[in-house]
């Protein structure tokens, strides 16, 4: 496997280590990831010089989050194009590394495209390199900026929703700069709010199985010094019950026409206790996670994930012993059930906040119209 | 703290070791638990020779479960007094040891009654402590028969509700023979429903934050040969989405004169979702769990437990890192919002299973009916 552990953190005080980079190294170009399995215990970059490399990164969840994944989508054709492999074949594996995910297939195709495009106008293989490279510098941009956009709309939609302020604000899942290329999605709202003093909590949901919520979203919450809490997934019922959460902010990975939402396993839970306790709850994602090619809820497909994440712990720091490398929690040979995401139908969702405005109510046509040059 | 591991099962058939024996050793009567908090990794018996290493094994939940709690707390009076030790102050620390479980306080209650009636009569306390026994005894054997008849109920109700057979139910945290002196509650009838060969499936919850449904629910349904699987709390609403669940079964650690029910954390979630989903949600508990001195769900007082049960995992062979001795999965210092319980209003349960039948709508006058004999 093309990738080695680069650099180890070991510093109390760490420096804002980016999620992704393009690095021309002297033995060539190289993608650089920030390994997002080994958070909060270390941080370890993650060297990729082919495609494949990147594939196993996507898989394993070293780098993740419906943004970043297009981010580095687009950037692992651009390797496979500068490196001289061939880029239909990366562009392929990479495009499938994830099939709930849309924006990786999107930044991969950008990529590709604008690779095509050159070559087929100039026949010169360097060239199209360079044009995928900069369709993925592009991606990358464009993804930070539209993260500053959903920030300012989702902090307008509170504000509105709540007009007294001090937000209470429950979150699953993990939203912010480590899926971005600027601040996130749901978590930028939340860190927008904080930045105006009008987050009174961040309730962080800890993400079952893989505790994106603990290892990540406290990370990023601690480091912004955000006021945050976590909890176990099952114990957000008892929060609504005793009215201590404003809004649900959550991110998406895909977005069916219909404006129904996948994410990360436990937002539908989420979604009908907001409903049965009239809380917004609201899904902040930019218009790349819109796939008007899927119909419905019905039409996305879930990816379903190893049992052994839930059969044993994955701690950060846990000796290998099962056979998923984690500590066994459940008896020899217990069968699980893991989907990695579900599916929130839109009469659920008050809000879907994107970088070019907000839906409310969501319904097919609002989402169409917003996201209007996104359809076939 | 005078208890100690007493043996270690190797075995890889493992037999089957009760949770909770009364044992006259030579150097005085003992009281023997099977540690809950080491399943299924190892079987380990830890005795317990005064109410004080008892104490510490409720609250380190080596011995847990409403019912089995009761039966603790009378052995452990039963206990100091063939110990010599102090009854009153036995009593009152073990009625204390939990808040929300009113059956232990129940247990106490019955055996120091015991205790003090015989003390009166004969002036001793050998006698005392011989009466305290044969009271824990029928604490022991009540619950075991309050076991059988539960079933019996809850299966009847089960095929009544849903008449064409083959349940999948789900549960949640562990309520089966090691949280009691027979089968268990809510366990008891999925058993019932397996031996008639009408369970198609038993959902497991795996029940964060000390994961019993993983560990120990996993571990009984395996040893019964039960068709189940195991699941992230948080994937529970995708099964519901799905159709997959045909009745939510849970136990109770105290039901409120008013049908209010506090179970383990994230049991009202599922009864939100239950209810969204129009499945029946079915608590199975023995009278005694019923405390008519409990108006309401506003009434119960729910136990917060530590922040290190989240932010670190205490995975049955960790290694000892961190401050609960677990493995670290948050960054250090996270805040963690850790109640044990949660409380459902009787609107939401569509049913309570006693061992003296079945409470249906669940009203106050209903309950109050069923367990006459428990009114003030």
């Amino acid at each position: 496997m093309a990738d080695q552990y680069a650099q180890s953190g070991e510093d109390k005080q760490p420096a804002e280590i980016p999620a992704i980079r393009w690095e021309e190294s002297p033995e060539g170009p190289v993608l650089v990831l920030l390994d997002q399995t080994r958070l909060p215990a270390e941080e370890v970059e993650r060297v990729c010089t082919d495609a494949s490399a990147l594939v196993e990164a996507i898989r394993s969840l070293a780098v993740r989050g419906a943004p970043l994944l297009g981010i580095a989508g687009a950037y692992g054709v651009a390797l496979a194009a500068a490196r001289g492999f061939d880029v239909e074949e990366a562009a392929n594996t990479l495009a499938g590394a994830r099939p709930t995910a849309v924006n990786l297939a999107v930044g991969v195709r950008r990529a590709r495209a604008a690779y095509l495009a050159e070559l087929a106008e100039s026949g010169d293989p360097a060239q199209g390199a360079r044009a995928a490279l900069a369709a993925a510098r592009q991606v990358h941009r464009e993804d930070a900026e539209a993260s500053t956009r959903m920030a300012a709309h989702g902090l307008a939609l509170l504000d509105e929703l709540l007009p007294g302020g001090g937000h209470r604000v429950l979150t699953h899942c993990n939203t912010g700069s480590l899926v971005s290329g600027g601040e996130g999605t749901a978590f930028a709202v939340a860190l927008a709010a904080h930045r105006v003093g009008r987050l009174r909590r961040l309730w962080v949901d800890e993400t079952r199985p893989l505790l994106q919520g603990a290892r990540l979203t406290a990370y990023e919450a601690a480091r912004s010094g955000m006021a945050y809490t976590l909890l176990t997934d099952n114990a957000a019922g008892s929060l609504f019950a005793a009215g201590e959460v404003d809004a649900v902010l959550i991110g998406a990975d895909r977005i069916a026409a219909d404006g129904s939402v996948a994410n990360k396993v436990g937002s539908y839970p989420l979604a009908v206790l907001a409903r049965y306790h009239h809380v917004p709850f609201i899904v902040v994602a930019p218009t790349t996670t819109v796939d008007v090619h899927t119909p419905n809820g019905a039409a996305i497909e879930v990816e379903q994930r190893p049992g052994y994440e839930v059969t044993e712990m994955a701690a950060p720091q846990a000796p290998v012993t099962g056979a998923g490398g984690g500590l066994a929690v459940a008896p020899l040979g217990t069968q699980a059930y893991n989907p990695a995401f579900d599916v929130t139908p839109p009469e659920l969702v008050t809000a879907i906040v994107t970088e070019r405005g907000v839906v409310s109510p969501v319904t097919a046509d609002g989402l169409a119209e917003l996201c209007g040059d996104h359809a076939p």
